[in-house]
């Protein structure tokens, strides 16, 4: 198979919710014009609106999936309005993405492969409304393309992009020569369902975690997992997605240590 | 393939939340008689019991589904009493859902080809429990549809059923002459995961909305997209189901407005 | 087809929640390794870390799934320490779970055909984390159960155990004689979404309840269904998971009757 021939599977990221029935909708439409299309849900919880959310949540879900997955994503603010909508190839994947930035926290500059503006009409549901594009466009343009459609089918070559991305970390020594200690700024980017905060700061290479500081609160060292710290007590560790998180083991460090996305983290590393 | 033939997919709307397993259950039931039947949800977030909310939640997603779906609704305050459980063919599709309105929000009176009480024991699960059919009733029976089971086969015709209905927007001429302005007066019937607040006020054939008023706010206009109001402002736009929104760019109309289901909404019309 | 021979499905039960995308990367690891297994959700929205109220909801699912499904649960508070994973084969049907008792609510002791240890590393998605074994272990592993491998290839026979179960309900005679009454004692195992109070007692065969009697209240004999007492009425019933439920007819037993998880039950049986 080729780079980013499509396996039949497309995934949906949105902050739709569950409530109504905008998910179950775009499933519908997929279902009606790519019936052996297999459909799997990323989130749709993500906060209105939220691109960063949008994104981290993104960037944790992409690795996993197969080559060839068509990955929508319908957090849209300017939905309705002329921001573009574009279709992304890279990592071996299909991305189709509204125009605002969410692109960049997944497919790095140099990844994206091929990049094009979704715009031919024939590929759409009509009458396209001004509030629903994740049903009247990315719906059956996903199916289409699941079904085999090049994505330069889809309209004219996209020769820019706008691309948010994480706040990078900034490291400084505190000292000159090779033993000198480094100090890490950064900060909370996301809390998880069991209120785990994680950061944007990722281990560095041959040094070891001295000091983690947040809103008050100091931990020594990297823990190597959650029940190596005692039932309710802070602890660092190693997140899933490469980054580190405070937690406290059996409980949620958002809410006993009061972090909040956002808030300063800084690290000691020797 | 004739009206209302199978396509194997099956949707279901309940009220059963995502704590519990009772929609997991439905769908186990599902895959052990009907193995390559799909199943989409389209919510399972209806308020507890709410008929007309989940009517309102059923019609935005019904269209948008290919012909042949066997769509299940379990919003059934009355299980395990003596309402009845009734199996509809029309617009090519196929309904199972207790006889307690539902069907009205999304079958035209006209629209019923054929009505049929679901009563004939050797399709369900036994033994049948007082409390939820969702398991032991309709998921079963809709299996054995999509497998292709006719629905003559589930019991005897319905000779009647109920029927709710969306309440009726009234349009009165404010003078006399072609040029008469129109007022509009209806409700808000829904507000949904963006804290957009959808009427029953559909736009009028050759008209022009000139304001729009509700809980003490008053727009001007019909807005193209969301993002054609300032941030933050409240704005009036057709929604992806045809009716008229009331809706803050990057905001909640609900919060922000203050507005409610069952609030009055009118609008002037030039 | 054997014993324990698989399906092609599974099923996860997790307190991951819908925020994050982690049920989603579960389903895009499987969807990677065995695209043509299909994948259910039994529920997301454990209380984190709750092993009792994750078995109270996985055995009220896993009786309604066919034969040879692969059911995974997720909800691991000792994720990355040394607790092991283990696999079993049981009422036809295969579980991987964590090793903290949770079994215990879906398989009885001698429906527990084999149990192996969890540990072939080559089964894994590499690196394997310190707090996502849900994507690094157990997602991996239940997709080539799936496909076919049989749980012997995980690793080595597990001799032993941990089980937790429900807490039994205690029943007394009120005096001597077949005619005598019994009292049966127990607690609220479970809050449904309804608000329905789960009891861990049950129907005594060839008795009558007389009277239920939970926080205060007391109710005088089973009702056939929640219709037959009249609105906004409490009602004990016979739930669809067989065991004796407090309600209130289309409204919520636990607000209006003040219930919650470990109240104590007292029922008196004629």
């Amino acid at each position: 198979m080729g780079e980013g021939r499509p396996c039949g599977l497309i995934t949906l990221l949105t902050d739709f919710g569950a409530r109504d029935a905008y998910a179950g909708v775009m499933k519908g439409v997929i279902a009606g014009l790519a019936p052996s299309a297999r459909v799997i849900d990323v989130s749709h919880e993500v906060p209105p609106q939220d691109i960063r959310a949008a994104g981290i949540v993104w960037s944790q879900a992409i690795p996993y999936f197969p080559p060839g997955t068509v990955h929508v994503a319908v957090v849209d603010p300017g939905v309705g309005s002329r921001r573009r909508i574009l279709a992304f190839e890279g990592q071996g994947s299909i991305f189709l993405v509204p125009d605002n930035g969410l692109i960049g926290y997944v497919l790095g500059k140099r990844a994206v492969r091929r990049a094009v503006q979704v715009t031919r009409p024939e590929h759409f549901l009509h009458p396209v409304s001004a509030t629903f594009h994740g049903r009247d466009i990315f719906a059956p343009v996903a199916a289409r393309i699941a079904l085999g459609l090049p994505i330069d089918a889809l309209g004219p070559a996209a020769r820019s992009h706008r691309r948010e991305e994480l706040p990078p970390m900034r490291v400084r020594r505190l000292s000159r020569g090779a033993a000198a200690r480094l100090r890490a700024a950064g900060e909370v980017i996301h809390i998880d369902v069991f209120g785990n905060a994680v950061t944007n700061l990722a281990p560095i290479k041959g040094r070891r975690l001295v000091r983690l500081e947040a809103a008050g609160a100091a931990i020594e060292g990297l823990s190597p997992s959650y029940a190596a710290a005692r039932k309710g007590e802070p602890l660092a560790i190693v997140g899933s997605a490469g980054f580190i998180e405070l937690s406290v083991n059996q409980g949620s460090a958002a809410r006993e240590l009061g972090l909040a996305v956002g808030d300063r983290v800084t690290a000691l590393w020797k």
